[in-house]
């Protein structure tokens, strides 16, 4: 089969790239073709480079989707965005990349001959929900972004249902929780310290806190994000039905569990290079995060998350850090 | 003020034309001017004819928001619709109208220079619900459409919050019930039937239910309707907050007690103009609307239908048919 990744240069789609090239098969058939496509083209992983095609391209340029789509994927990962900060800083790029490059996408797909009808796994995310919430987010909680990244991300989620429904597409919308431990340096994102009061002590440095212990919120390891997107590219249409955007299970804790299973992991030593620093920016914009889900469905459809935060930076160590910690 | 109202040759749009041009007033100002667009230029309603501008334009076209707008009307109703058994067989003229014109609309609003940020009341639909449904519908249910209409009209719902979120625009969107008992001729909607079961055995004609009695529905009469519209654009913003989009309240009722307020108020020689002729497909389709409602929000805002059937009745003898029935 021929596998698509649009965002295969993100962290998510890197490991996604190596994670299908590794395995040389995606839902029991073999992969003879897997295409990697960001606005700079990605690098190749190791193996099944033979087979690997590698190209740059903007999903916001409106030629790009029509072209990409002509060599008919069946499986076509659409990871590429523009994230929520610079989506909230430059309103018209977040809607040229986040919703006209989606909607040209299934446009591209709806207009292919054939009977053309790959299956699309598009990754939305909890920005979907805006608070107030209730004590635990359901299934049927509506979706009232508080951001124009939730908003375009929300939107693509009702295309991706009605080009469904309409059999023009086969699609399935994963909502991603905040991906914890996410690997590399510390990014500007409001959210990077949910990851980097971890990653930042076990590389042996230190690292502001810049909200109270007491926050709560939903994390999944890297690795469970790239099992929720290989989990969706198989799971057969009927069994989805017609709600075909599902929020994934994750791991809800305060940041004083994700400290304490720290300190469980690595030791006194490692928590201790944690300095507190509120900043009030911050924690206004982390309350109006979502904290905790009941996501039944994913659960019931056999998505998989970590089950503590232990084992979420357990896999950091694993994944990131060949099993050492810097003590 | 300048009031402009897009889809003025509507039902709602001309009783809504005919309402303010009477009053002379909107939200306590006296309008000015009063504009009415719609693809073929709507009649003038008789009052305040002098301050009234008709004109032809079709939002689905990119050029007609931007001459609208630049006028810069202090509050705009946005009517204007393909209807959802259109956008259901031209999925593309579905989309160009009711979601690229109603996104040419709030671009156009942003695109004015000098702080323009007008009122603007968006006619959503309950057909942004999808079955399954809870015994009633909270305020905070999903919108899951099974109707490209549906699914046009909740991407507008976020368009708008987020437009309003970020200071774009005064936004505000009411979804509308079924709204009976429309006047008029039959039409080929498949819920034509909960207007035509009143409205032909009333004006003396047989009419032909194609559903089960104990079908359940959620109906509000123009009147209401009308009352919706002008109440949204008087409701100050904070009090409205980030959710913008609000169920309407109805009257929740079956077929059957359709048909029996009905005799309450004509009699049985007029209820027994109702022929029963079950067709499937409309049963069918009618299965996967929603039926009943619980809108908190709607209630505490102060937007008031009807408080039952009869009253729904009442409203359409005395709009519609000078207060007479043809016993």
């Amino acid at each position: 089969m021929h596998v698509l990744i649009i965002g295969a240069a993100g962290m998510i789609g890197r490991k996604l790239a190596a994670r299908l090239s590794e395995a040389g098969e995606l839902n029991g058939r073999p992969i003879e073709m897997l295409t990697l496509i960001d606005v700079v083209a990605p690098e190749k992983p190791a193996r099944l480079a033979d087979n690997i095609v590698t190209a740059a391209g903007d999903i916001g340029d409106p030629a790009t989707a029509p072209s990409i789509v002509a060599e008919r994927p069946d499986v076509i990962f659409h990871l590429a965005a523009i994230v929520s900060g610079e989506a909230e800083r430059d309103f018209e790029k977040g809607n040229r990349v986040n919703l006209d490059g989606s909607r040209a996408l299934l446009e591209a797909i709806r207009n292919t001959p054939g009977n053309y009808r790959p299956r699309l796994v598009f990754t939305s995310s909890i920005a979907v929900f805006g608070a107030p919430f209730p004590h635990a987010i359901a299934d049927d909680f509506h979706l009232t972004p508080l951001t124009s990244y939730g908003t375009q991300k929300a939107i693509v989620e009702l295309l991706l249902a009605d080009y469904s429904r309409r059999g023009f597409v086969d699609g399935i919308g994963i909502r991603l929780p905040t991906i914890s431990v996410r690997p590399g340096r510390p990014n500007q994102a409001a959210s990077g310290f949910f990851s980097s009061i971890i990653r930042e002590p076990l590389a042996g440095e230190e690292t502001v806190l810049p909200v109270d212990e007491s926050v709560m919120h939903w994390h999944a390891s890297p690795r469970s994000a790239v099992g929720f997107l290989i989990h969706a590219a198989g799971l057969p249409a009927d069994r989805l039905g017609p709600r075909v955007n599902l929020t994934m299970p994750g791991v809800c804790c305060t940041v004083a569990e994700q400290i304490a299973a720290l300190r469980r992991m690595a030791g006194d030593r490692v928590a201790a290079r944690i300095r507190r620093a509120p900043d009030p920016l911050v924690a206004q914009i982390v309350a109006g995060w979502p904290r905790r889900f009941d996501p039944q469905r994913a659960l019931a459809l056999g998505f998989k998350a970590e089950s503590s935060f232990d084992e979420i930076i357990r896999v950091h160590i694993d994944d990131e850090l060949g099993g050492n910690i810097a003590g």
